[in-house]
Protein backbone atom coordinates (compact mmCIF):
# COMPACT_ATOMS: atom_id res chain seq x y z
CA UNK A 1 0.00 0.00 0.00
CA UNK A 2 1.34 3.38 -1.05
CA UNK A 3 2.14 6.67 1.53
CA UNK A 4 -0.81 8.17 0.08
CA UNK A 5 -3.00 5.42 0.75
CA UNK A 6 -2.29 4.80 4.24
CA UNK A 7 -2.36 8.50 5.13
CA UNK A 8 -6.05 8.45 3.64
CA UNK A 9 -6.64 5.32 5.70
CA UNK A 10 -5.55 7.48 9.06
CA UNK A 11 -7.24 10.40 7.93
CA UNK A 12 -10.69 8.58 7.06
CA UNK A 13 -10.43 6.69 10.56
CA UNK A 14 -9.64 9.55 12.32
CA UNK A 15 -12.92 11.22 10.78
CA UNK A 16 -15.01 8.84 12.03
CA UNK A 17 -13.72 8.62 15.14
CA UNK A 18 -14.24 12.67 15.66
CA UNK A 19 -18.17 12.86 14.34
CA UNK A 20 -20.90 12.31 16.22
CA UNK A 21 -22.77 10.78 13.07
CA UNK A 22 -20.64 7.86 11.81
CA UNK A 23 -20.64 6.14 14.94
CA UNK A 24 -24.50 7.10 16.00
CA UNK A 25 -25.22 5.39 12.00
CA UNK A 26 -23.20 2.44 12.89
CA UNK A 27 -21.12 3.34 9.24
CA UNK A 28 -17.88 1.26 8.59
CA UNK A 29 -14.99 2.21 6.34
CA UNK A 30 -14.58 -0.58 4.34
CA UNK A 31 -12.06 0.49 2.23
CA UNK A 32 -10.48 4.64 2.19
CA UNK A 33 -7.31 5.47 -0.85
CA UNK A 34 -6.45 8.35 -1.98
CA UNK A 35 -9.34 10.34 -3.65
CA UNK A 36 -11.14 7.12 -2.73
CA UNK A 37 -13.36 5.74 -0.03
CA UNK A 38 -16.08 2.68 0.47
CA UNK A 39 -18.07 3.01 3.67
CA UNK A 40 -21.24 0.70 4.73
CA UNK A 41 -23.96 1.02 6.92
CA UNK A 42 -27.05 -1.88 7.88
CA UNK A 43 -30.75 0.31 7.59
CA UNK A 44 -32.66 0.54 10.89
CA UNK A 45 -36.21 1.33 11.61
CA UNK A 46 -34.63 5.19 12.75
CA UNK A 47 -33.36 5.48 8.70
CA UNK A 48 -36.80 4.85 7.27
CA UNK A 49 -39.48 7.51 5.81
CA UNK A 50 -43.25 6.91 6.19
CA UNK A 51 -43.16 4.72 3.04
CA UNK A 52 -41.22 2.29 5.51
CA UNK A 53 -38.12 2.83 3.13
CA UNK A 54 -34.87 4.15 3.13
CA UNK A 55 -35.53 7.87 4.14
CA UNK A 56 -33.32 10.00 1.56
CA UNK A 57 -31.72 12.29 4.26
CA UNK A 58 -30.38 8.95 5.69
CA UNK A 59 -29.33 7.73 1.67
CA UNK A 60 -27.32 11.25 1.18
CA UNK A 61 -26.01 11.21 4.63
CA UNK A 62 -24.26 8.01 3.65
CA UNK A 63 -23.02 8.90 -0.02
CA UNK A 64 -22.08 12.45 1.99
CA UNK A 65 -19.74 10.04 4.65
CA UNK A 66 -17.96 8.78 1.59
CA UNK A 67 -17.23 12.03 -0.40
CA UNK A 68 -16.00 13.85 2.97
CA UNK A 69 -13.65 11.06 3.66
CA UNK A 70 -12.50 10.69 -0.22
CA UNK A 71 -11.79 14.62 -0.84
CA UNK A 72 -10.18 14.65 2.69
CA UNK A 73 -7.74 11.77 1.78
CA UNK A 74 -4.32 13.87 1.13
CA UNK A 75 -4.60 15.12 5.05
CA UNK A 76 -5.86 18.52 3.36
CA UNK A 77 -9.18 19.79 5.18
CA UNK A 78 -11.83 20.12 2.91
CA UNK A 79 -15.47 20.88 2.64
CA UNK A 80 -18.56 20.05 0.90
CA UNK A 81 -19.83 22.89 -1.25
CA UNK A 82 -22.49 21.56 -3.01
CA UNK A 83 -24.13 17.87 -3.80
CA UNK A 84 -26.83 16.67 -6.24
CA UNK A 85 -28.52 13.10 -5.51
CA UNK A 86 -30.69 10.75 -7.51
CA UNK A 87 -32.73 8.32 -5.77
CA UNK A 88 -33.14 5.42 -8.43
CA UNK A 89 -34.83 2.78 -6.23
CA UNK A 90 -36.04 2.32 -2.65
CA UNK A 91 -34.00 0.33 0.17
CA UNK A 92 -35.25 -0.84 3.15
CA UNK A 93 -34.94 -1.52 6.72
CA UNK A 94 -32.09 -4.50 7.25
CA UNK A 95 -30.29 -3.70 3.68
CA UNK A 96 -26.78 -2.90 4.05
CA UNK A 97 -26.09 -0.06 1.81
CA UNK A 98 -22.76 0.53 0.86
CA UNK A 99 -21.49 3.95 -0.96
CA UNK A 100 -18.22 4.11 -2.79
CA UNK A 101 -16.53 7.70 -3.68
CA UNK A 102 -14.48 8.19 -7.07
CA UNK A 103 -12.48 11.59 -7.36
CA UNK A 104 -13.37 12.25 -11.03
CA UNK A 105 -11.52 15.97 -10.98
CA UNK A 106 -9.52 18.65 -8.66
CA UNK A 107 -8.89 21.85 -10.60
CA UNK A 108 -7.52 24.57 -7.40
CA UNK A 109 -9.23 24.39 -4.52
CA UNK A 110 -12.04 22.68 -6.42
CA UNK A 111 -12.77 18.99 -6.41
CA UNK A 112 -15.80 16.48 -7.79
CA UNK A 113 -16.44 13.35 -6.73
CA UNK A 114 -18.50 10.71 -7.61
CA UNK A 115 -20.78 8.24 -5.33
CA UNK A 116 -22.58 5.42 -5.92
CA UNK A 117 -24.83 3.89 -3.46
CA UNK A 118 -25.85 -0.11 -3.90
CA UNK A 119 -26.64 -2.36 -1.35
CA UNK A 120 -25.12 -5.08 -0.72
CA UNK A 121 -26.17 -7.82 -2.92
CA UNK A 122 -25.17 -4.88 -6.00
CA UNK A 123 -28.53 -3.23 -6.99
CA UNK A 124 -28.11 0.79 -7.58
CA UNK A 125 -30.18 2.86 -4.79
CA UNK A 126 -28.65 6.48 -5.62
CA UNK A 127 -25.69 8.39 -7.25
CA UNK A 128 -24.19 11.63 -5.47
CA UNK A 129 -22.03 14.08 -6.93
CA UNK A 130 -19.89 15.92 -4.47
CA UNK A 131 -18.45 19.34 -4.90
CA UNK A 132 -15.54 20.20 -2.82
CA UNK A 133 -13.00 23.07 -1.46
CA UNK A 134 -9.74 22.57 -0.13
CA UNK A 135 -9.41 25.30 3.03
CA UNK A 136 -6.90 25.92 5.16
CA UNK A 137 -5.19 23.55 7.48
CA UNK A 138 -4.67 19.49 7.60
CA UNK A 139 -7.26 17.08 9.03
CA UNK A 140 -4.38 15.01 11.42
CA UNK B 1 -57.40 27.70 7.36
CA UNK B 2 -58.86 26.16 4.19
CA UNK B 3 -59.84 22.73 3.40
CA UNK B 4 -56.55 22.53 1.49
CA UNK B 5 -54.79 23.48 4.08
CA UNK B 6 -56.03 21.44 7.01
CA UNK B 7 -55.49 18.22 4.61
CA UNK B 8 -51.68 19.11 4.27
CA UNK B 9 -50.98 19.57 7.90
CA UNK B 10 -52.92 16.05 8.59
CA UNK B 11 -50.40 14.62 5.91
CA UNK B 12 -47.58 15.88 7.40
CA UNK B 13 -48.56 14.71 10.49
CA UNK B 14 -49.54 11.40 9.60
CA UNK B 15 -46.15 11.11 7.51
CA UNK B 16 -43.97 12.11 10.56
CA UNK B 17 -45.72 9.59 12.77
CA UNK B 18 -45.14 6.57 10.65
CA UNK B 19 -41.57 7.24 10.11
CA UNK B 20 -38.75 6.20 12.51
CA UNK B 21 -36.74 9.51 10.80
CA UNK B 22 -38.37 12.52 12.13
CA UNK B 23 -38.74 11.17 15.62
CA UNK B 24 -35.65 9.92 15.70
CA UNK B 25 -34.36 13.52 14.76
CA UNK B 26 -36.89 15.24 17.55
CA UNK B 27 -37.81 16.80 14.28
CA UNK B 28 -40.57 19.09 14.78
CA UNK B 29 -43.76 20.44 12.28
CA UNK B 30 -44.18 24.20 12.70
CA UNK B 31 -46.30 24.56 9.80
CA UNK B 32 -47.67 22.30 6.91
CA UNK B 33 -49.72 24.09 4.25
CA UNK B 34 -50.63 23.68 0.43
CA UNK B 35 -47.58 22.95 -1.02
CA UNK B 36 -45.47 24.11 1.86
CA UNK B 37 -43.88 23.03 5.24
CA UNK B 38 -41.75 24.53 7.83
CA UNK B 39 -39.99 22.01 10.20
CA UNK B 40 -37.04 22.64 12.65
CA UNK B 41 -34.45 20.66 14.39
CA UNK B 42 -32.35 21.04 17.55
CA UNK B 43 -28.72 19.82 16.57
CA UNK B 44 -27.25 16.89 19.12
CA UNK B 45 -23.85 15.89 19.40
CA UNK B 46 -24.80 12.91 17.29
CA UNK B 47 -25.11 15.01 14.39
CA UNK B 48 -22.13 16.52 13.66
CA UNK B 49 -19.10 15.76 11.55
CA UNK B 50 -15.89 15.30 12.02
CA UNK B 51 -15.17 19.20 12.29
CA UNK B 52 -17.62 19.68 15.10
CA UNK B 53 -19.94 21.15 12.26
CA UNK B 54 -23.19 19.91 11.70
CA UNK B 55 -22.92 16.95 9.58
CA UNK B 56 -24.15 17.99 5.62
CA UNK B 57 -26.33 14.82 6.02
CA UNK B 58 -28.01 15.86 8.60
CA UNK B 59 -28.89 19.79 7.09
CA UNK B 60 -30.08 17.44 3.96
CA UNK B 61 -32.23 15.58 6.15
CA UNK B 62 -34.07 18.19 7.52
CA UNK B 63 -34.65 19.86 4.42
CA UNK B 64 -35.51 16.46 2.60
CA UNK B 65 -38.27 15.98 5.43
CA UNK B 66 -39.87 19.65 4.57
CA UNK B 67 -39.93 18.79 0.72
CA UNK B 68 -41.48 15.59 1.61
CA UNK B 69 -44.02 17.01 3.62
CA UNK B 70 -44.87 19.24 0.77
CA UNK B 71 -44.70 17.83 -2.28
CA UNK B 72 -47.35 14.91 -0.60
CA UNK B 73 -49.56 17.87 0.81
CA UNK B 74 -52.31 17.34 -1.60
CA UNK B 75 -52.35 13.71 -0.55
CA UNK B 76 -50.86 12.24 -3.65
CA UNK B 77 -48.17 9.78 -2.24
CA UNK B 78 -44.79 11.80 -4.08
CA UNK B 79 -41.18 10.73 -3.56
CA UNK B 80 -38.46 12.50 -4.11
CA UNK B 81 -36.34 11.85 -8.09
CA UNK B 82 -33.45 13.98 -7.10
CA UNK B 83 -32.26 16.90 -4.76
CA UNK B 84 -29.25 19.64 -5.48
CA UNK B 85 -28.01 21.31 -1.78
CA UNK B 86 -25.73 23.85 -1.43
CA UNK B 87 -23.91 24.75 1.88
CA UNK B 88 -23.47 28.03 2.65
CA UNK B 89 -22.35 28.12 6.67
CA UNK B 90 -21.99 25.90 9.19
CA UNK B 91 -23.96 25.39 11.94
CA UNK B 92 -23.14 24.05 15.12
CA UNK B 93 -23.96 21.92 18.06
CA UNK B 94 -27.21 22.93 20.15
CA UNK B 95 -28.42 25.37 16.99
CA UNK B 96 -31.99 25.42 15.98
CA UNK B 97 -32.27 24.47 12.00
CA UNK B 98 -35.21 25.69 10.63
CA UNK B 99 -36.06 24.31 6.93
CA UNK B 100 -38.83 25.92 5.19
CA UNK B 101 -40.12 24.15 1.81
CA UNK B 102 -41.92 25.93 -1.15
CA UNK B 103 -43.36 25.25 -4.37
CA UNK B 104 -41.93 26.89 -7.32
CA UNK B 105 -43.72 24.48 -10.26
CA UNK B 106 -46.26 21.32 -11.13
CA UNK B 107 -45.79 19.80 -14.41
CA UNK B 108 -47.74 17.36 -14.83
CA UNK B 109 -46.37 14.44 -12.01
CA UNK B 110 -43.50 16.56 -11.59
CA UNK B 111 -42.67 18.85 -9.28
CA UNK B 112 -40.44 21.39 -8.01
CA UNK B 113 -39.73 22.60 -4.48
CA UNK B 114 -36.94 24.85 -3.02
CA UNK B 115 -36.14 24.55 0.44
CA UNK B 116 -33.95 27.06 2.73
CA UNK B 117 -32.35 26.09 5.99
CA UNK B 118 -31.41 28.69 8.34
CA UNK B 119 -30.81 28.64 11.84
CA UNK B 120 -33.81 29.91 14.54
CA UNK B 121 -31.57 33.09 14.19
CA UNK B 122 -32.06 34.03 10.30
CA UNK B 123 -28.82 33.07 9.66
CA UNK B 124 -28.84 30.92 6.14
CA UNK B 125 -27.40 27.36 5.90
CA UNK B 126 -27.77 26.46 3.03
CA UNK B 127 -30.27 25.97 0.06
CA UNK B 128 -31.68 23.31 -1.36
CA UNK B 129 -33.78 22.30 -4.38
CA UNK B 130 -36.07 19.18 -4.85
CA UNK B 131 -37.93 17.73 -7.82
CA UNK B 132 -40.71 15.27 -7.12
CA UNK B 133 -42.49 12.49 -9.04
CA UNK B 134 -46.39 11.90 -7.95
CA UNK B 135 -46.71 8.12 -8.19
CA UNK B 136 -49.70 6.29 -7.58
CA UNK B 137 -51.88 6.15 -4.78
CA UNK B 138 -52.50 8.46 -1.23
CA UNK B 139 -50.84 8.74 1.97
CA UNK B 140 -53.63 8.88 4.17
CA UNK C 1 -35.37 53.35 -9.30
CA UNK C 2 -32.77 53.37 -6.59
CA UNK C 3 -28.86 53.98 -7.38
CA UNK C 4 -28.44 49.65 -6.41
CA UNK C 5 -30.95 49.11 -9.17
CA UNK C 6 -29.67 51.69 -11.54
CA UNK C 7 -26.19 50.36 -11.40
CA UNK C 8 -27.48 46.95 -12.21
CA UNK C 9 -29.28 47.61 -15.11
CA UNK C 10 -25.78 49.25 -16.34
CA UNK C 11 -23.68 46.08 -15.51
CA UNK C 12 -26.55 43.99 -17.23
CA UNK C 13 -26.02 45.80 -20.23
CA UNK C 14 -22.88 46.44 -20.32
CA UNK C 15 -22.47 42.11 -19.68
CA UNK C 16 -24.69 41.33 -22.66
CA UNK C 17 -22.56 44.30 -25.37
CA UNK C 18 -19.14 42.10 -24.08
CA UNK C 19 -20.74 38.70 -24.78
CA UNK C 20 -20.28 37.11 -27.67
CA UNK C 21 -23.60 34.55 -26.65
CA UNK C 22 -26.45 37.27 -25.59
CA UNK C 23 -26.76 39.01 -29.64
CA UNK C 24 -25.69 35.70 -31.36
CA UNK C 25 -29.13 34.10 -29.84
CA UNK C 26 -30.82 37.09 -29.58
CA UNK C 27 -31.27 37.73 -25.95
CA UNK C 28 -33.35 40.91 -24.98
CA UNK C 29 -32.58 42.08 -21.28
CA UNK C 30 -36.12 42.61 -19.78
CA UNK C 31 -35.22 44.01 -16.44
CA UNK C 32 -31.67 44.12 -14.23
CA UNK C 33 -32.25 45.11 -11.06
CA UNK C 34 -30.17 44.58 -7.71
CA UNK C 35 -29.86 40.73 -7.18
CA UNK C 36 -32.32 40.28 -10.05
CA UNK C 37 -32.56 39.86 -13.42
CA UNK C 38 -35.47 38.85 -16.34
CA UNK C 39 -34.33 38.34 -19.86
CA UNK C 40 -35.84 36.85 -23.08
CA UNK C 41 -35.27 34.72 -26.19
CA UNK C 42 -37.09 33.23 -29.51
CA UNK C 43 -36.70 30.06 -30.03
CA UNK C 44 -35.05 29.34 -33.51
CA UNK C 45 -34.57 26.22 -35.25
CA UNK C 46 -31.14 26.45 -34.74
CA UNK C 47 -32.05 26.01 -31.16
CA UNK C 48 -34.08 22.88 -31.44
CA UNK C 49 -32.66 19.33 -30.60
CA UNK C 50 -33.54 16.08 -32.43
CA UNK C 51 -37.08 16.14 -31.06
CA UNK C 52 -37.25 19.47 -32.57
CA UNK C 53 -38.32 20.55 -29.02
CA UNK C 54 -35.49 22.96 -27.50
CA UNK C 55 -32.31 22.01 -27.09
CA UNK C 56 -31.73 21.83 -23.12
CA UNK C 57 -28.40 23.31 -23.75
CA UNK C 58 -30.51 26.18 -24.80
CA UNK C 59 -32.83 26.68 -22.30
CA UNK C 60 -30.02 26.26 -19.96
CA UNK C 61 -28.45 29.12 -21.56
CA UNK C 62 -30.69 31.44 -20.90
CA UNK C 63 -31.46 30.87 -17.03
CA UNK C 64 -27.49 31.17 -16.60
CA UNK C 65 -27.41 34.02 -18.69
CA UNK C 66 -30.42 35.62 -15.84
CA UNK C 67 -28.33 34.22 -13.36
CA UNK C 68 -25.21 36.12 -14.51
CA UNK C 69 -26.47 39.01 -15.22
CA UNK C 70 -28.18 38.67 -11.37
CA UNK C 71 -25.16 37.73 -9.54
CA UNK C 72 -22.74 40.17 -11.21
CA UNK C 73 -25.52 42.85 -10.10
CA UNK C 74 -23.41 45.11 -7.69
CA UNK C 75 -21.00 45.13 -10.13
CA UNK C 76 -18.83 42.71 -7.82
CA UNK C 77 -16.79 40.70 -10.79
CA UNK C 78 -19.17 36.55 -9.71
CA UNK C 79 -18.69 33.29 -11.54
CA UNK C 80 -21.30 30.55 -11.62
CA UNK C 81 -19.58 27.42 -9.90
CA UNK C 82 -22.50 24.95 -10.03
CA UNK C 83 -26.23 24.33 -11.42
CA UNK C 84 -28.56 22.60 -11.60
CA UNK C 85 -31.46 22.40 -13.92
CA UNK C 86 -34.94 20.41 -13.90
CA UNK C 87 -36.59 20.07 -17.41
CA UNK C 88 -40.44 20.12 -16.31
CA UNK C 89 -42.00 20.73 -20.31
CA UNK C 90 -40.89 21.44 -23.80
CA UNK C 91 -40.78 24.19 -25.97
CA UNK C 92 -40.53 24.20 -29.55
CA UNK C 93 -39.70 27.35 -32.79
CA UNK C 94 -41.46 30.13 -32.33
CA UNK C 95 -42.03 29.88 -28.44
CA UNK C 96 -40.74 33.14 -26.55
CA UNK C 97 -38.38 31.79 -23.42
CA UNK C 98 -38.42 34.20 -20.32
CA UNK C 99 -35.98 33.56 -17.89
CA UNK C 100 -36.44 35.10 -14.59
CA UNK C 101 -33.81 35.13 -11.82
CA UNK C 102 -34.16 36.04 -7.66
CA UNK C 103 -31.43 36.11 -5.21
CA UNK C 104 -31.89 33.31 -2.70
CA UNK C 105 -28.99 34.28 -0.16
CA UNK C 106 -25.57 35.39 0.10
CA UNK C 107 -23.19 34.02 2.72
CA UNK C 108 -19.67 35.69 2.50
CA UNK C 109 -18.24 34.51 -1.39
CA UNK C 110 -21.28 32.57 -2.17
CA UNK C 111 -24.80 33.40 -3.66
CA UNK C 112 -27.64 30.85 -4.77
CA UNK C 113 -29.99 32.00 -7.46
CA UNK C 114 -33.53 30.54 -8.47
CA UNK C 115 -34.00 31.43 -12.24
CA UNK C 116 -37.51 30.03 -13.65
CA UNK C 117 -37.78 29.72 -17.34
CA UNK C 118 -41.43 30.07 -18.95
CA UNK C 119 -43.16 30.56 -22.55
CA UNK C 120 -44.48 34.21 -23.00
CA UNK C 121 -48.10 32.65 -22.03
CA UNK C 122 -46.64 31.66 -18.68
CA UNK C 123 -46.20 27.76 -18.82
CA UNK C 124 -43.30 26.62 -16.87
CA UNK C 125 -40.58 24.68 -18.84
CA UNK C 126 -37.74 24.55 -16.35
CA UNK C 127 -36.77 25.69 -13.37
CA UNK C 128 -32.93 26.33 -12.53
CA UNK C 129 -30.78 26.69 -9.30
CA UNK C 130 -27.34 28.46 -9.64
CA UNK C 131 -24.39 28.96 -7.23
CA UNK C 132 -22.15 31.73 -7.71
CA UNK C 133 -18.78 33.15 -6.29
CA UNK C 134 -17.57 36.38 -6.27
CA UNK C 135 -14.18 36.92 -7.23
CA UNK C 136 -11.82 39.61 -7.22
CA UNK C 137 -12.66 42.86 -9.26
CA UNK C 138 -15.52 44.88 -10.76
CA UNK C 139 -17.63 43.97 -13.93
CA UNK C 140 -17.80 47.91 -14.79
CA UNK D 1 -18.03 -3.79 -33.22
CA UNK D 2 -20.79 -4.88 -31.53
CA UNK D 3 -24.48 -4.40 -32.99
CA UNK D 4 -25.19 -2.85 -30.08
CA UNK D 5 -22.42 -0.72 -30.09
CA UNK D 6 -23.35 -0.27 -34.29
CA UNK D 7 -27.00 0.89 -33.07
CA UNK D 8 -25.71 3.50 -30.80
CA UNK D 9 -23.76 5.18 -33.51
CA UNK D 10 -26.24 5.64 -36.08
CA UNK D 11 -28.80 6.52 -33.51
CA UNK D 12 -26.34 9.76 -32.51
CA UNK D 13 -25.63 10.18 -36.04
CA UNK D 14 -29.34 10.54 -36.92
CA UNK D 15 -29.92 12.54 -33.62
CA UNK D 16 -27.25 15.39 -35.01
CA UNK D 17 -28.56 15.16 -38.40
CA UNK D 18 -31.96 15.90 -36.80
CA UNK D 19 -31.07 18.74 -34.74
CA UNK D 20 -30.57 22.55 -35.39
CA UNK D 21 -28.33 22.73 -32.69
CA UNK D 22 -25.63 20.65 -33.01
CA UNK D 23 -24.88 21.44 -37.04
CA UNK D 24 -24.93 25.20 -35.73
CA UNK D 25 -22.45 24.80 -33.37
CA UNK D 26 -19.97 22.59 -35.46
CA UNK D 27 -20.58 19.59 -32.82
CA UNK D 28 -18.66 16.74 -34.09
CA UNK D 29 -19.51 13.09 -32.67
CA UNK D 30 -15.92 11.50 -32.04
CA UNK D 31 -17.38 7.64 -31.03
CA UNK D 32 -20.85 6.67 -29.94
CA UNK D 33 -21.19 3.25 -28.11
CA UNK D 34 -23.88 1.39 -26.53
CA UNK D 35 -24.22 4.16 -23.18
CA UNK D 36 -21.46 6.10 -24.05
CA UNK D 37 -20.67 8.82 -26.39
CA UNK D 38 -18.20 11.63 -27.14
CA UNK D 39 -18.21 14.74 -28.74
CA UNK D 40 -16.09 17.59 -29.53
CA UNK D 41 -17.09 21.49 -30.50
CA UNK D 42 -14.33 24.67 -31.15
CA UNK D 43 -15.02 27.18 -29.61
CA UNK D 44 -16.03 30.34 -31.56
CA UNK D 45 -16.11 34.54 -30.44
CA UNK D 46 -20.17 33.79 -30.33
CA UNK D 47 -19.69 30.98 -27.58
CA UNK D 48 -17.65 33.46 -24.97
CA UNK D 49 -19.18 35.32 -22.36
CA UNK D 50 -18.87 39.06 -21.26
CA UNK D 51 -15.48 37.97 -19.85
CA UNK D 52 -14.29 36.60 -23.11
CA UNK D 53 -14.34 33.05 -21.57
CA UNK D 54 -16.84 29.76 -22.80
CA UNK D 55 -20.05 30.44 -21.48
CA UNK D 56 -21.43 28.09 -19.01
CA UNK D 57 -24.31 27.47 -21.53
CA UNK D 58 -22.04 26.40 -24.19
CA UNK D 59 -20.54 24.10 -21.92
CA UNK D 60 -23.58 22.61 -20.64
CA UNK D 61 -24.97 22.59 -24.05
CA UNK D 62 -22.22 20.46 -25.29
CA UNK D 63 -22.47 17.98 -22.40
CA UNK D 64 -26.00 17.72 -22.73
CA UNK D 65 -25.55 16.55 -26.31
CA UNK D 66 -22.81 14.16 -25.38
CA UNK D 67 -25.21 12.94 -22.59
CA UNK D 68 -28.27 13.19 -25.13
CA UNK D 69 -26.56 10.51 -27.36
CA UNK D 70 -25.49 8.67 -24.97
CA UNK D 71 -28.77 7.87 -22.64
CA UNK D 72 -30.86 7.59 -26.61
CA UNK D 73 -27.84 4.60 -27.35
CA UNK D 74 -30.14 1.93 -27.61
CA UNK D 75 -32.59 3.39 -29.78
CA UNK D 76 -35.70 4.07 -26.79
CA UNK D 77 -36.43 7.32 -26.97
CA UNK D 78 -35.13 9.02 -23.43
CA UNK D 79 -35.01 12.52 -22.46
CA UNK D 80 -33.68 14.94 -19.97
CA UNK D 81 -35.15 15.30 -16.87
CA UNK D 82 -32.21 16.97 -14.80
CA UNK D 83 -28.68 18.09 -14.70
CA UNK D 84 -26.11 19.33 -13.06
CA UNK D 85 -22.91 20.87 -13.79
CA UNK D 86 -19.93 22.09 -12.14
CA UNK D 87 -17.66 24.37 -13.47
CA UNK D 88 -14.31 24.03 -12.67
CA UNK D 89 -12.07 26.20 -15.26
CA UNK D 90 -12.37 28.73 -17.93
CA UNK D 91 -12.20 27.70 -22.01
CA UNK D 92 -10.98 30.48 -23.99
CA UNK D 93 -12.06 31.19 -27.83
CA UNK D 94 -10.07 28.47 -30.09
CA UNK D 95 -10.06 25.90 -27.70
CA UNK D 96 -11.63 22.27 -29.02
CA UNK D 97 -13.95 21.08 -25.99
CA UNK D 98 -14.12 17.47 -26.00
CA UNK D 99 -16.99 16.21 -24.20
CA UNK D 100 -17.34 12.12 -23.03
CA UNK D 101 -20.56 10.25 -21.33
CA UNK D 102 -20.49 7.58 -19.62
CA UNK D 103 -23.45 5.30 -18.57
CA UNK D 104 -23.25 5.23 -14.45
CA UNK D 105 -26.32 3.55 -13.54
CA UNK D 106 -29.84 2.75 -15.13
CA UNK D 107 -32.81 1.59 -12.84
CA UNK D 108 -36.39 0.89 -15.44
CA UNK D 109 -37.05 4.05 -16.84
CA UNK D 110 -34.37 6.57 -14.92
CA UNK D 111 -31.11 7.02 -15.90
CA UNK D 112 -27.35 8.33 -15.31
CA UNK D 113 -24.69 9.73 -16.82
CA UNK D 114 -21.50 11.46 -16.18
CA UNK D 115 -19.89 13.78 -18.67
CA UNK D 116 -16.78 15.09 -17.97
CA UNK D 117 -15.65 17.97 -20.50
CA UNK D 118 -12.31 18.99 -21.05
CA UNK D 119 -10.23 20.79 -23.13
CA UNK D 120 -8.16 18.95 -26.32
CA UNK D 121 -5.26 18.70 -24.14
CA UNK D 122 -6.96 17.32 -21.39
CA UNK D 123 -7.84 20.31 -18.93
CA UNK D 124 -10.73 19.82 -17.52
CA UNK D 125 -12.96 22.40 -17.52
CA UNK D 126 -16.42 21.16 -16.24
CA UNK D 127 -18.08 18.15 -14.90
CA UNK D 128 -21.74 16.95 -15.43
CA UNK D 129 -24.15 14.41 -14.13
CA UNK D 130 -27.61 14.01 -16.15
CA UNK D 131 -30.65 12.55 -15.15
CA UNK D 132 -32.78 10.99 -17.82
CA UNK D 133 -36.39 9.14 -18.33
CA UNK D 134 -37.00 6.61 -20.94
CA UNK D 135 -39.98 7.58 -22.60
CA UNK D 136 -42.67 5.62 -25.26
CA UNK D 137 -41.21 5.79 -28.78
CA UNK D 138 -37.83 4.84 -30.41
CA UNK D 139 -35.37 6.98 -31.75
CA UNK D 140 -34.91 5.24 -35.36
Amino acid sequence: MSEADQLARRVADVLLAREGTGPAWGLVIEDALEGYARVRMRLRDDMLNGHKTAHGGMIFALADSAFAYACNSRNEATVAQNATIAFLAPARAGDVLVAEAKELSRAGKNGVYQVSVKTAAGRVVAEFTGFSRTVSGAVL
